[in-house]
């Protein structure tokens, strides 16, 4: 094996061939035939396969090379070729090489052939070769050997959505509820007013508000480490239908722990194989669980909006960080942008994973031909959501203030501390005394007294609203 | 307490009160002023609250009247009365005293004020007192106590949904699963042709189809045993918005307690009721986990009715119990009913699913008043997906039948069999004897022999359709 | 034909047939073999198909059998017998005798063909024959006669959708509509402060606000009679699969033309049968016109509830109606509970509608087998977007009243009236009299005079909201 | 004006500054402040304001130049720079100079002083100024003189919509459905059997068959005609919050008139303007009109790929073009992509949607702040199916032939030709004929004469497949 740099020093075009005949390609790119017929065929919107797919499937490549090698099916130097080029793959130094798109054949081969194709041919290239030879290392027979499409490429969709999730999407979250949570404890004695229905309701504090922010995104992040379960299982193995034909029995538990090896991770081999390569479900359930995250966030975007609203004629109990003017028109004005793109981003997972259940139903048979749509919802969602939380945090949240003193005056004015009252003097004397406040414009307390069922002493001990939140988060 | 039976012996109207003023309601219903004002306002439609919510309600009156009567806050008699009237509900022989719609405040609160009606009016008439006087038992004070409609609503939705689950649609999933893997076993060595792409592919056995989707559900029904972990968290102890106003020290974990005792589940308090009450996370995951059965069933039942397609026109290779006639112009049709029964489930499902996403994104500060919404869309779900479960499998799986015929012949033509003459000949000299036996017209074996890369020997020995599906279902 | 009532004085059962033998149903029963063993099959939930579905179903029959009698190839006497019967199940006075579920065969034969048995046991009872003799009226033979399921039931479909957005739906949008341009008239110089990403911007009128909210609910109903357009073409006369096979020529024409004389409303045949019946597209387009309502509702009631927040500790520019008490814990607390169920029944709609959307995609060949799905999302959608359009207007925006103190208050505050002097100043020097005030806490007008961009007589000139919003509502 | 090239030939950063302050940016960029601040806050995944958007902004900003020098508010040697600049945009020339994400403030007050500032320092770089100045032509007072971004950006949407559902999307589906229609013609008399349920049902001809897909097509059409109506109407003129501030009285009017002289199409101002700016109704309803063709695309790609279903095992009645090879591992393998591709676009289409109408219904007061999502999906949406429909037609639909010998033989054995016995002999008859030739096995023609019920020569006269089709398309 040489040391050949990558890259084709080469201009106009090279003749590669695939079963149906002879195709012209760039001559400086790897690809091969079917890529091309692919490109022609196929070039659609702006949409192209994620490049994160192609690095997952180095690792299908350099599993299944290292597997075939050591059973000795295929020669160790053409291994050791496969394995440099799937390296290079690996680490992104070939993406320039992977040009398709998302609408394509919906098993993902035209994916996998350019992997096979630019493999093969960076390998001849490492092996001195000539390219477009298929020899001495050839697209089908040697870099796909005991593979099919139908097996591999949603073992590199899965790869490259755990990728993702442990390596941008957990960690962003958990970032984003850390610092909500660090916010929650300097301010979990600051009491407020609590609203329900968007009307005034019993008081809370500050901290305990923010309290279930953060733990809805703790519970999220759970739910997304649940779902990584799924998407260990790995279909390679199963090659064209599930029966493994044309891979030697124990491939799918080899490759399967060699990906494992590679990548550090638990991945085992998705003990039916029909399933795996029939349905999409694990992908299904895996956007179910972005999806659940987008909800939380966008609850959790949504109220810190409102309660920055303002600022003299909204909620105003937060003061959200001005990061840039809000209009082109109203001098001063500044708005909640992280919030709402946060929220648009939640919207938007939401209408990603719509379309990968739809797509994750119409499976037939042996295929789940929906493998391109559903990769690319999934890494989109997750990408944006993980991208989202990181701006939201440094830009927003984490600087974020309360102005105390209208939460401070809300809190005065509000006639539902009435309710403390309630376990004393009983809900309709209670109910009647804030009616007669609303009716009158009075204060709780001028309405309490003058309603004689609660004397000034009583009133003053019981409606202490620092003492009506309880104590920490888990109620009473 | 007296005997009194369940029962208004009683014509014409009756008076009853809340803090608003006076209300006639039915002489001859238990339910008081605020349940009447709600059915006059919200009389929306046919969507009435699921009954189920309310016989869960009935385990929270029971729960509280329970704890609150030990604590001595409540007095024994009355925790007595209430605890009947309770039981009651739960048996569902109050169920026409619960009239109200799904389309009313987004708390539910109406509709636990119904509950607090009924057993306030229920217990008031085993204590021989007069109905809508709330003496001596108060909708409010005592029937409610300790609890508010925002932290009761979600536990009684947590019950209702894990009873669904629990006793109808997990063991109907597993019925069907079952009957699907005693079919698959009896099925496992009749080899047939794949398909991939609706494409003739290499061979796999019918059993090996079928464990396909056996394993779908099975692990459809593993997502849904792990929502349930979400649902055993209950928000009650948290009242009003989270804090536990107006409820003792240690309500929270003592009712959970409770209700876990009455239920014979592992119902546990919330850790942060903020999260409990101000959004519905939960429930959205166990929602998405419905969802995920019904993506996995549409492609069951769409396989099942393709693969049934004909009787001489389509692929024919399963028979379905004729269970009527299909058609009513065309004599003697038959149609795969139950297939289509559950493909519009399971899209049904789906619709259900966005309504409960979005709706769990529209929280706001210390309430999710999405929630009477939400539980109908759950509940609706689970009751069609099990009912739909169990007649898909009475009337359709557990009668079909396979044409040994029919699938023998398409074995016998298909020319992707040439694959396994790939590792041998090459890829691209075995695509093309395919390319020629389709362009031909002729056999596989024909096209083979005559391309000179395999003796008729090797092809007789090599393809060989029963050794081409490997053994088991976890592929090579 | 003898006048026999309505109903059968029959106890225990009665023995149907069909091609397939004989069947037991309920004696006081008209429905025949081929309804009982649906409901058998098909129990499933509780979803029963809508009664509208059967009423419309009266006039197709009844224009069938019209049509048939006139060209002779039915006896009019028969005819006669069938037009009655059908007469009956329009007026509804048929309803018990149509129990099916919607989740049946796709194709709605099941529920044509409760209609034919029903109906053509009814025309016995009034022709004097024997109930379940199929003499001398047959349920395929007579009442079906030209007709198939397959162009029947999209048939009744359509005149059920047209029926109820007729009578329901439109009248109550317009009705919301006009009662919301009522008020925004009331309010037309009200001048208030205008809000952008929930944030303080230039002001405008409380009427020039409702009167924006009035305009989305007309286009909506513009867009919902565009609707109408798909929903006048008619399939029946394409009979099993489009070709019209066994009905005359020219029955396509005449039959459309009858149910337009019956319905008094613009119906004709489809100019392409085999889109009538091998897709819905129309019905999904009219699916998305009442999305489309209840995306403009679920905007107008969350405004209206945001608006009217408080009662002291949220915007508080509205104040709605108080119906009813609207908390079990919370005494005297008052919600916006019309505009929830709205923003629920919004978001029911479009989940239904996602439904419908994914049905429609999923015909195949001849037929769309997705039919029963699709009306009842349909017409569920329009009957609770109708009846909550109509509590929506009656209990809560036309008692909305405005707090004028409170709406003025916050005018007077609103820093974003600096915009006017923008073109005076220039938007980077009023910007700056903005942040200035911002962050000194003082009033526009004190910082502006600091400024020195502006003097006393300049600000008092162009500071002046009422003249800061124009004239009408089409802007400038 | 001098005639300095585009581009800026510049090294390093250069410093601008807005209303906060100042910041560098790239020296070789147009933009200033603002467009860089966005670029920091929100570097959100990969998904770009797509250019289309800022080419119809140019039109906006042309169209406002020309008003405002018109009127005299903005001096004419500064209209024409901005013109110049405005045009240089329209082309596409400025595009590098757009970056921005989708993922940014709600209002795309980020895109559009993004264009403000590109446009201003284009205009001060054709006068000679000095970039950065904001002298002599600002990005606030000169280039967004009489606007807002609230109510430019819904106009640069509408525009933007207009323009690609002109250019791309309906020509395109229009193109589809001639060629489908062409097809359709020379298959017109070509008899096979129907299918409904996917099971055997009387016959029609291929060309019937395809002219359902045709209407479909044509029909979907039609809608999006309709949706532009809607698109046509925009709200510039309204400014901040449709009162028009700070623009003067006709400007709405002229603006609109002139952007329709720009663009040769009937754009109009909207007669409400707090609609206009308050909702994204309009691009709601066009979304759904795309969804429509979605809806209608996916039926059809389904039938062609499922009657092309084989090539030996499945239905065959067609034969796609066979445009790569179709599997890595099975040789000679031919899949349906160009249909596969077409499956995934319209449910990715379905996808973008549900987004858009979620977002849709998320406006606040004066402003839906969900602009950016939605034209961003609008136009992915709008982009991938007229690219997909130019791709299926080219490569799949235009290519398609049919395998007359297939269909023959399906249409001899179709047992459901006994329909037309039906009107003869009675369906129950009829019903058994067929039932007893599927339970024998037999031929139709056997099992008609065994019955008794037909004669020789009566059955040949009535079942002639060829005279079951009736005449045209429009059924009988």
């Amino acid at each position: 094996m040489n040391d050949a740099p990558i890259g084709l020093d080469a201009v106009g075009e090279r003749t590669e061939f695939d079963s149906m005949g002879y195709v012209q390609v760039p001559a400086d790119r790897y690809w091969g035939a079917q890529t091309q017929r692919s490109l022609v065929h196929f070039s659609i919107g702006n949409d192209r396969m994620p490049k994160a797919v192609y690095r997952a499937y180095g690792i299908v490549k350099k599993a299944a090379a290292l597997v075939n090698g050591e059973s000795g099916r295929l020669p160790e130097w053409k291994a050791a070729a496969i394995v440099r080029a799937a390296d290079e793959a690996i680490a992104g130094k070939l993406d320039d090489h992977f040009p398709l798109f998302v609408w394509q054949t919906g098993s993902g081969t035209q994916s996998n052939m350019n992997v096979n194709e630019v493999l093969s041919n960076r390998a001849i290239q490492l092996l001195g070769g000539q390219l477009g030879s298929q020899k001495p290392i050839g697209p089908n027979d040697d870099v796909n050997m005991g593979q099919s499409s139908n097996d591999s490429f949603p073992t590199a969709m899965h790869i490259a959505a755990i990728t993702i999730l442990d390596e941008r999407l957990i960690p962003e979250l958990e970032r984003l509820a850390s610092t909500i949570e660090r916010k929650a404890k300097s301010w979990m004695d600051v009491v407020k007013v609590g609203r329900t229905h968007l009307e005034d309701a019993t008081p809370l504090s500050v901290g305990q508000e923010w309290s279930g922010w953060a733990a809805q995104i703790r519970a999220a992040v759970d739910e997304i480490k649940h779902a990584r379960k799924g998407l260990y299982e790995l279909a390679l193995g199963g090659t064209a239908v599930g029966t493994g034909l044309n891979a030697p029995t124990g491939f799918s538990v080899k490759v399967a722990t060699k990906i494992a090896e590679l990548t550090g991770k638990p991945f085992i081999t998705a003990a039916n194989k029909f399933m795996a390569q029939g349905s999409l479900d694990a992908m299904v359930r895996a956007s179910a669980a972005l999806r659940g995250a987008a909800v939380a966030l966008m609850k959790i975007a949504n109220d810190m909006r409102w309660l920055a609203s303002g600022p003299r004629c909204g909620l105003g109990e937060l003061k959200l960080p001005a990061n840039e003017p809000g209009s082109s028109i109203m001098p001063g004005k500044v708005n909640p942008t992280q919030c709402e793109a946060m929220v648009m981003i939640s919207i938007q997972v939401i209408g990603d994973d719509t379309a990968t259940a739809f797509a994750g139903s119409q499976g037939n048979f042996e295929l789940n031909a929906m493998r391109p749509i559903i990769i690319n919802n999934f890494l989109h969602s997750a990408t944006v959501l993980a991208d989202g939380c990181e701006k939201f945090r440094t830009y927003s949240v984490d600087g974020t203030e309360i102005d105390r003193k209208r939460i401070q005056s809300y809190l005065d004015n509000n006639l539902m501390l009435v309710t403390a009252l309630s376990p004393v003097i009983g809900y309709q004397n209670a109910a009647h005394i804030a009616e007669d406040a609303t009716s009158r414009g009075s204060t709780l307390r001028d309405a309490a007294l003058s309603s004689g069922h609660v004397t000034e002493d009583q009133y003053d001990k019981i409606i202490v609203p620092a003492e009506m939140i309880g104590s920490g988060v888990a109620g009473a």
